[in-house]
């Protein structure tokens, strides 16, 4: 950020006063500006104990494949943010489960939020966010393929819990060079 | 928003190319400028049995009652936020223990996450944030004094909770003039 977003003034980074981190502060209107984490929301869709993935058409990891997610939007709800995701990218209609996953992006200031949900037909599509989309089974994942390891992790988690037949919420923290940590809320 | 933060000059409003809404758009330079719900976190801190509710000292609603919560910030996980606002706010140190509400504030724009937290020793104080902080027991909680329908929403439903000895996750969704409309993972 180099200019103020109120008055088109030049910003500098100083701590504002009752405060305890720098910002980028207008020193001609006075004007704070925060920034904080984006959500992305998304889906972990099921039919018939097949997952689907959509195979990225934009940057980044384009050609990669990934489950449908992406920014929440001002004006709705997590879970509907999940649902327009998953049409969007996969013209899929979903019905929401529970919240399976929260995972906190460190070093990209963001937190995911994957829902489990149900696709009860088989009805889906590329889109202009994705070149290919469709059902794997456990044993077809493209594991070496998966876009984003938040993504890795969902998959991997999942799998596992349907062999126990649970799925509690996981938290899970990722940063750039730390292993990944994973706590359950059950 | 009224000007670019990458070169300063003026914004206007648009539809930009493969999107479906309108943007902030810098006809200048090109730049997408895109506006994200942002997360607040939180905690129920129980001490006891008790409560943990701050008096708020800073607008808006100043004077009214609410759990230790506030903006989470880049750079932390939603954990560290929830605890970072309680001893911000509370001077409390908590034991985060799972996340027990997940709030959609549609009108403005904010997501919500409140966990349930122990505190282990009755340690606490007012604040730059808060002119006073007590631990209230359930017939004590001065409910025509909170400050935010959101926090009612969550104490509400964790002393229903209480006497039925489970705490699963609610997605709580609110709007303007709509009832909140609260949901069960379990």
């Amino acid at each position: 950020m180099k200019f103020c977003t109120q008055c088109g003034e030049s910003v500098e980074r100083r701590i504002p006063e009752g405060d305890n981190r720098e910002r980028h502060v207008c020193p001609a209107c006075g004007t704070i500006h925060y920034h904080n984490p984006r959500i992305i929301a998304g889906c972990l869709p099921i039919h018939d104990g097949k997952v689907l993935l959509c195979r990225r058409a934009i940057e980044p990891r384009l050609g990669y494949w990934t489950l449908p997610a992406g920014f929440m939007e001002n004006g709705e709800t997590t879970e509907a943010a999940a649902r327009r995701e998953t049409l969007e990218e996969a013209c899929a209609e979903v019905e929401i489960d529970t919240l399976y996953t929260l995972t906190s992006i460190v070093h990209v200031n963001q937190v995911q939020l994957i829902y489990l949900a149900q696709l009860p037909q088989p009805r889906f599509a590329p889109s202009e966010e994705s070149l290919e989309v469709r059902l794997f089974d456990e044993a077809e994942i493209p594991w070496d393929e998966l876009a984003f390891e938040t993504i890795r992790q969902v998959l991997r988690l999942y799998f596992e819990d349907r062999r126990r037949g649970r799925f509690p919420l996981r938290h899970i923290d990722i940063d750039r060079d730390a292993t990944p940590s994973v706590r359950i809320h059950d």
